[in-house]
């Protein structure tokens, strides 16, 4: 069968296993052809494909209900649900999500992105159900990466109490962006290379190649009694103190065996782990190689806006390892802390030369954070990297176990704006909010590498907790020739007009906002606002003296962002408050084009120069 | 010994068993004495005497790490370290804190209060020592109560692969504040009545009950080699399988056979947990009889603050079970949630009423977060009652799988204020804050029951998420007469010569204010602005229309609360702002009386009544 004959997930369920394998190979080759254009998920997507496949041939997803854990793995699953002519928008302005979306479609069940949480919210639908009388099969895939998330424990924990029948595919592919870590990864090593499944695998892997064949024999062994279906594969410790089933390792690309182990699951009124071992990008040889590199790969054509045009000759990421790498150099307590992201953040450099300096937890930001309270009250200099959107699930962390003790713990927060193709779940437009929600905590918001560098070092010789947001995109000029210090905000342009204070990459709108104004006789001032607590007072009251009316202008939410702040501190000054607080509205913003997104939130230079001559004129 | 002879934790290391003993039972005494004085944590204290005077016995903590998890437990630690003598201060203003002060003593490492974080904080310690070259013991207690929370597990698994020594009691009454649940407790009631643990109990315990005897035997045993260590006792499943050794179960009431473990435990270069059984309330019948109910007992007289001298005759929580189970009993699908704080935030009597609707998840705020919102896509009505404080752990759970789901989850929010005598960790006071970060979700604050109960009853009936944050002490007069809506204020009092719009409980301080400056000849309007998410726009805009000075007053910190909120207004209406933003001072307070503390940050009626007259002369 080929993925332009499909008419419906029905189809899927009477197909024969040769044929599900044909349209396995054509998911694949519609993955490999599209998503190095488009950008995406690529090596967990190919790994994903039999597993996906043979779901929707075991369980009818129309009604039975099919969650994906974080979420970036859904793409045969959004093929097979009548999303294969629009694939080619995936991650575009108005096209498809890279994660499910509730929008998109009804077997989106929900709008994912962060690790961790779909047991929870599978056990949610389960005692749902249970109360209501329903019996409808309930499978959440989760890779063996989110594993190492302490929410699937606490779900596990619940799951297993509850025993309630819910089908987990333990997708284990040995990584989660980057190679796993913990004391699980090595558990499930060790079950990979176990005795049993060895032997298994030897005994029965020819032989369950094909259904009904094998799905008859499998069958017969199930049929020897519930008790025997773990002792099968292999002897699990962890799950089953859980109380919950395990079976496994089960070949992750053997559609007929996948088939007949949920066949077996779904009769079980309980709860059952069924571990998968896939190959992440199994089909197409490089991404096999070097999974890693592509695990979310860039689309082919650069992006639009004039940021990512005039791209910086040295990254936030590359900056930020270059200096911490000569930190470390000059002080043997600098080590660094990065929740299953150090490709991501740029601190892969730092990792190869201090290894013994450097520990990802795996995809636990909660204790990141609070390891880094303990190694800091143990004498060392932790910096903690974790995108902005991850570190929410560090909030309490960073309050209590961070700043509460007033410990010297230095957060770099990458990926602190629009982040476009990722959407939803990954802006990191909230951090200014939400941690300015946290007393003690020194929060700098820098516009270029140059600048971060000098944040970096520092909050490296403060003796307080600091954030450090930044985005990926950078505005260079004019070079920062600044000295900084917290509090102190940087003159990028004089203007007697009015006044834009600005954030970290606004800063370069707030420029071109000044040029266009300058065409109207206007001459703006633009302010670096980089210090977000402590605010630059004695700007803001040289301001007030002046008489100048000034605007403030921020990638992030307006509740409590930066804009809220300075209208705060006008109140609290009995000062006159911003002519204008632009920001981002209060709500959940999609994927596409970081230009266009900005754009329909009235943040572009238009619609700026517009608004700020209008209310000059008043 | 007597705890008043004790000169320095030194002379514990020196002091014979029986000798211990005798301590022990004088701190039992002291305790006992003491607390239904003070109020503080009863059972617990007491249930963990014997297993901190033994470790104190067995490790020189003034180099050794003692770090406790939660800390409530903490009371014979503080007696045995310097501060018997002001034991009696406990929990009131300026005296010794309930839980680990750094400020205190150097023998507090951290100010705690949250569940499950101090495996992650004990972690940074040890890796901290190993950079450093140090091998100072680091010994953790945490409670079978907090190894339901997901931070435990996060931890567990970084320790069993860093493999660095610690040593890990757990201290295992078989409850947290109320009886535990979950899969791990489960587990460990396993484990406590397997054969090996009841046949170790038999046949050793009197020989065990004396030290040196009981300790060389035991020494003997663990010397036939570190495999046997664990068959000695029971065969662990679990923390095994994350590559941490088990020795366990231990009699937690026998400083003997304590002693004995951590002291062989010392001599292992590996992490080690120690499952300790110890009884909540040992030594004092009530207690052991209904641990409970002793759980944090409050002091023997009354607070002094007006709110709590007029206690209301129906308290927030009975009112809010009230409501509930009325909803519950029209409404199949009405759910409740709690992470083991169901006695705390009063709807014990819901669980009676409606068992199978009732789920307590233990301390796992993530989880239950995220399992509300599968419940709520699975068409029930789930209601999660978790403190303001215990909520924060649910920040990222409540923006991603609640609010950008738009499921109907509602909050209710217990103690949503300064708390008084639990302290800087349990205050309340940043929830308006943090929630108001959260997009879609609607954040409302009532003065008394009767208001609360009409917003559960319309948060009920509505499809999104809501919060509902609640404080202890009610403002019950004027009765609650209003119609409640979102976005619609309860006008409290009339006045001309100036408004105060007040948040909650704080709506009583603004009556008294008014009064205050009625004898001035001021006229002050008071406004209950129940409703932080929507503002009431109507009345702001009225307010502006008739020129009124205008102020804003609540107990939450001022960084993004509610006067930040009607700030931000005020500059995208183009308004002229509020004169004053009345409210917490962005920092971490300490625990004492809430009179006293709301008084130190300029929130009592004299010190608001001149600030507004003050301001209102300019």
């Amino acid at each position: 069968m080929k993925l332009a004959e499909l008419l419906s997930p029905a189809d899927i369920r009477k197909a024969g296993i040769p044929s599900l394998e044909e349209l396995s190979g054509d998911i694949r080759r519609t993955i490999i052809e599209t998503v190095p254009k488009t950008g995406g998920h690529l090596s967990s997507n190919l790994g994903l494909v039999d597993v996906t496949v043979a779901l929707y041939h075991v369980f009818d997803f129309s009604r039975d209900k099919l969650l994906f854990d974080v979420g970036h793995q859904c793409y045969a699953h959004k093929l097979l649900t009548g999303r294969a002519e629009r694939f080619g928008t995936l991650r575009h302005e108005g096209g498809l999500c890279g994660f499910p979306r509730t929008e998109e479609s009804p077997y989106d069940l929900f709008n994912t992105g962060h690790s961790s949480s779909a047991l929870s919210l599978a056990l949610g639908l389960a005692r749902a159900q249970a109360l209501q009388g329903k019996t409808d099969h309930i499978a959440v895939i989760v890779g063996d990466g989110a594993l190492t998330g302490g929410m699937c424990y606490e779900a596990l924990n619940d799951i297993g109490h509850a025993k309630l029948p819910l089908i987990i595919v333990l997708n284990d592919n040995e990584m989660s962006i980057s190679r796993n870590v913990g004391a699980m990864s090595e558990y499930l090593t060790f079950m990979r290379l176990s005795k049993g499944w060895q032997r298994i695998k030897h005994t029965f892997s020819k032989a369950l190649l094909r259904v009904p064949l094998c799905g008859r024999k499998l069958h017969d062994l199930f049929q020897r009694g519930k008790d025997h279906i773990r002792n099968i594969f292999v002897n699990d410790k962890f799950f089953s103190s859980l109380g919950i089933r395990y079976i496994g390792p089960v070949d992750g690309h053997s559609i007929g065996q996948l088939s007949s182990v949920f066949e077996r699951a779904s009769h079980l009124n309980e709860p059952v782990l069924i571990h998968v071992m896939t190959q992440k990008g199994k089909g197409f040889p490089p991404a096999e190689a070097d999974p890693e590199h592509y695990h979310n790969v860039p689309p082919a054509q650069a992006g639009t806006d004039a940021e990512s045009a005039a791209l910086p000759r040295l990254s936030f990421g590359e900056e930020a390892c270059r200096t911490l790498c000569e930190a470390a150099e000059r002080d043997g307590n600098v080590v660094l802390i990065s929740a299953a992201m150090l490709r991501g953040t740029g601190f892969q450099g730092f990792q190869t030369r201090f290894p013994a300096r450097t520990f990802d937890v795996g995809i636990a930001e909660e204790h990141a954070a609070a390891l880094a309270a303990g190694m800091a009250k143990g004498g060392l200099r932790p910096v903690v990297a974790i995108y902005d959107t991850f570190l929410q699930r560090a909030y309490d962390q960073i309050m209590e176990d961070v700043c509460a003790q007033k410990l010297p713990v230095v957060f770099m927060i990458d990926h602190a704006q629009i982040v476009g193709p990722d959407g939803m779940s990954h802006h990191g437009i909230y951090g200014a909010s939400y941690l300015r929600t946290i007393p003690g905590l020194t929060i700098l918001q820098p516009r270029c590498p140059a600048e971060m560098r000098q944040m970096l070092l520092h909050a490296l010789s403060s003796d307080s907790a600091y954030a450090i947001r930044y985005p990926k995109c950078a505005v260079e000029f004019p070079p920062y020739r600044a000295s900084f210090q917290p509090g102190i905000w940087e003159e990028m342009r004089p203007g007697r007009d009015a006044a834009i204070l600005a954030a970290a990459e606004m800063t370069g709108t707030a420029l071109r906002v000044s040029d266009r104004l300058e065409k109207s006789g206007l001459r703006v001032r633009v302010v670096n606002a980089s210090s977000l607590r402590p605010l630059d007072e004695e700007t803001l009251r040289r301001l007030q003296a002046s008489g100048t009316p000034f605007f403030t202008l921020e990638e992030n939410e307006r509740s409590g962002g930066f804009g809220s702040a300075v209208a705060e501190w006008c109140v609290s000054s009995h000062a006159a408050p911003p002519r204008g607080i632009f920001a981002l509205p209060d709500a959940f913003l999609p994927h596409g084009d970081r230009g266009a997104i900005l754009k329909r939130c009235g943040l572009d230079e238009e619609t700026l120069s517009d608004a700020i001559a209008k209310e000059l004129k008043k």
